[in-house]
């Protein structure tokens, strides 16, 4: 099998991994943690989300994370925004990535966002400009890539158009996510053979959850396709908050221990993550998903 | 890639599972879960333990459990034996399978029985002889067969000796087990690249623990090699009972998900088993670590 000999792993967990706690993590932790995970080599942290204070008061402190980051010029720090606000604070910022998402499922993009999927990519359009124009690189994520409510209900043709869409549009990555937990090696093999030869030198990258045990068999059919990115979550937060030990994001610790297992390099140490998953799982009182970082 | 076209799933829930519980499953219970799983479809059920019923309560009722089995000529009971005295036992009973197990590793062997790997050989050939004497059919695993303490720290040629000398003894299936979960992809490619031009016609299996997560990585690997035969426990259960949702054996219905998700047939209905994953959470009082259960 010829798999990629180095891969980038983008730690989401500050950011999709922490807003989905209901504790919210003080600034001084989120940038002991950020530190510590650059330490550890970490290439890629999405840090933040620029997202309405009240309804995510987990982020609220966006700006102020920002201004105290290591200041390390190597890592591609990134903040999420979901509309031209949360672009103009962020380019108010220092932060170098700013990610915007487009769903590919209609009644997901409502519901999230309240607009229809050609609403959201003209409002995406005016986030990328402005983004561009501030002297900001784009991070583009197309949500529920392989699925909205069942495996596969969002047509594989309908996913390229978008993400060529977003490529158009200024994106300098690409990333697929499987906003609902609902790939399988299958849908992965699909898409991938079916957008790779349209994304010319854009890097493309996987967000996928463990939601449903598939996580990284899903990374191993990826990884056979040539991938070699994927947003991972320390501990495998970004789970449900209610349910203990419910899955969110893989886990940095469990994608990492498969990597290396399989030869392929990171740059990552994983035991230094692992420190901060069990700090995180006592602070937030209940156990994290993902597996590998109990054992390092 | 080639994968089989149908895979036989041996649910150990009943004994490998419920024997790590601390809280005992009463017998009722126990018997109702079997006739349960067998209208769900499970074709092999290891259903009970003839071990030292002072040393492992959650197994005392072997003989009962066995003696109230729904009666299906098609569905192969196993049970576990690990002496002479065990296969004695079992051998008294209903039972068709009788499972006895060898350590490929000396420190394992010498922790879990008292006996070096060649004396646990020699009793190995005694049991087998036994049990085959006495009319049943025996399944033979080698334990600690991708390591003991580390990834691949058992020699592969070992482990080939060892599961080629249990057919020699007279097993007519064969169990490769991943004891303490350091298996990976490269492992599992390497062992039964060695083993399988080596079991003639003897069906070859794999017991896998997702103690680091990469147990459906591991079956991903194993169903590229053409293997059709996996242990599952319902729920994932099997893992550590003082640690919520540890790891054990890989879930029943995580491995199922994979598996119809890979149009492989199984036979079995995973949402029928989930109902008891999620009933004996319920009378376990914590989360079991399959993913999938939750869900269907």
């Amino acid at each position: 099998m010829d798999f990629p000999a180095h891969v980038i792993i983008t730690e989401v967990g500050p950011r999709d991994g922490l807003q989905m706690e209901r504790r919210v993590v003080p600034t001084d932790i989120k940038v002991a943690l950020i530190a510590d995970l650059v330490a550890a080599g970490v290439s890629a942290i999405q840090v933040a989300a620029f997202v309405h204070p009240e309804k995510m008061p987990q982020m609220a402190d966006a700006e102020a994370v920002i201004s105290r980051l290591p200041g390390h010029g190597d890592v591609a720090y990134s903040a999420l925004t979901l509309n031209l606000r949360g672009v103009e604070r962020a380019c108010r910022t220092a932060v170098p990535w700013i990610e915007v998402s487009l769903s590919a499922s209609d009644a997901h993009s409502r519901q999230n966002t309240g607009l229809t999927v050609v609403q959201a990519r003209a409002a995406t359009g005016a986030m990328i400009d402005l983004a561009v124009r501030s002297g900001r690189r784009v991070r583009g994520s197309v949500q529920c890539a392989f699925g909205h409510l069942t495996p596969g209900d969002i047509a594989v043709d309908r996913v390229v158009r978008m993400a060529v869409g977003l490529i158009d549009q200024g994106v300098e990555q690409l990333v697929l996510a499987d906003t609902t937990g609902l790939a399988n090696p299958v849908l992965v093999r699909q898409m991938l053979a079916a957008l790779l030869p349209k994304v010319g030198s854009v890097p493309l990258g996987l967000h996928l959850h463990d939601t449903h045990g598939l996580g990284l068999v899903n990374v191993m059919a990826a990884l056979e396709m040539g991938i070699d990115r994927f947003d991972t979550a320390l501990g495998g937060l970004g789970g449900c908050p209610f349910v203990d030990g419910a899955a969110g994001n893989i886990a940095t610790e469990d994608t990492l221990h498969l990597l290396h297992a399989l030869s392929i390099s990171t740059g990552v140490d994983p035991a230094l993550v692992a420190v901060w998953s069990r700090r995180l799982s006592a602070f937030f009182e209940h156990l994290l998903p993902g597996k590998r970082y109990r054992w390092i």
